[in-house]
């Protein structure tokens, strides 16, 4: 027997949970919404404000996003991110981050940005070595 | 005497690190750049590959950057990102960090994205509570 291949990188799983949630299979919170991109609650917020800002088409992690991806669609995600920081009181400040892959422990197999805020967000790292 | 007012929030300090790394008066190890974006090591890197890309407008954080910058400047930014993604070998994935104002942490007053990868990068935040 061969091995078999690897999966691609830029495979999508539609059966991830954030593609449920775009499919409305799944409740979301939602905050905001544009033509490309959805923002919605964190369901396990680890900050007073928490949330998820995700495009709409089918885009596993950032590298394949940004690869893959219309000028359009990134537009629509990044003005989705700005609207959705506007929508809060974060004039305190806020961390955005999005992790892609094993390194980054990027959990759901769709790309998403966090956005957290509410109060001091700690070290850029838990472990800086 | 009365109070003196408090800085503007979109007020640019330009004297701050960055600022001087895009007048070529402080030396910086630059990894990509384009028309309006550079891209460079950290000097004091959290992981095997630690990268800051700013754009090189004087936008002084994320939330000024996202609300004052031109559509051109913002696409610079992340083709910029994309690009510095691209260089690296982060097969097995990485963190993008952008910091804002007090809550974030960020430390330089100059809106910047923290490319971090070639480890596990840990939880999301140091103290998820």
């Amino acid at each position: 027997m061969t091995k078999p291949l690897e999966p691609t990188p830029s495979a999508y799983d539609d059966q991830n949970v954030f593609a449920r949630v775009l499919r409305k299979e799944i409740p979301a919170d939602v905050v905001f919404e544009n033509e490309g991109a959805l923002a919605f609650k964190d369901i396990a917020p680890q900050a007073p404000v928490h949330v998820l800002v995700i495009p709409k088409g089918p885009y596993n992690a950032l590298t394949t996003f940004l690869t893959e991806a219309s000028p359009q669609e990134i537009t629509f995600f990044w003005q989705a991110i700005h609207e959705t920081i506007a929508l809060f009181s974060l004039d305190k400040g806020l961390r955005l981050i999005i992790n892609d892959g094993h390194d980054g422990g990027q959990e759901v197999p769709h790309v998403h940005a966090h956005i957290l805020g509410g109060r001091h967000l700690g070290p850029l790292l838990s472990d800086p070595a």
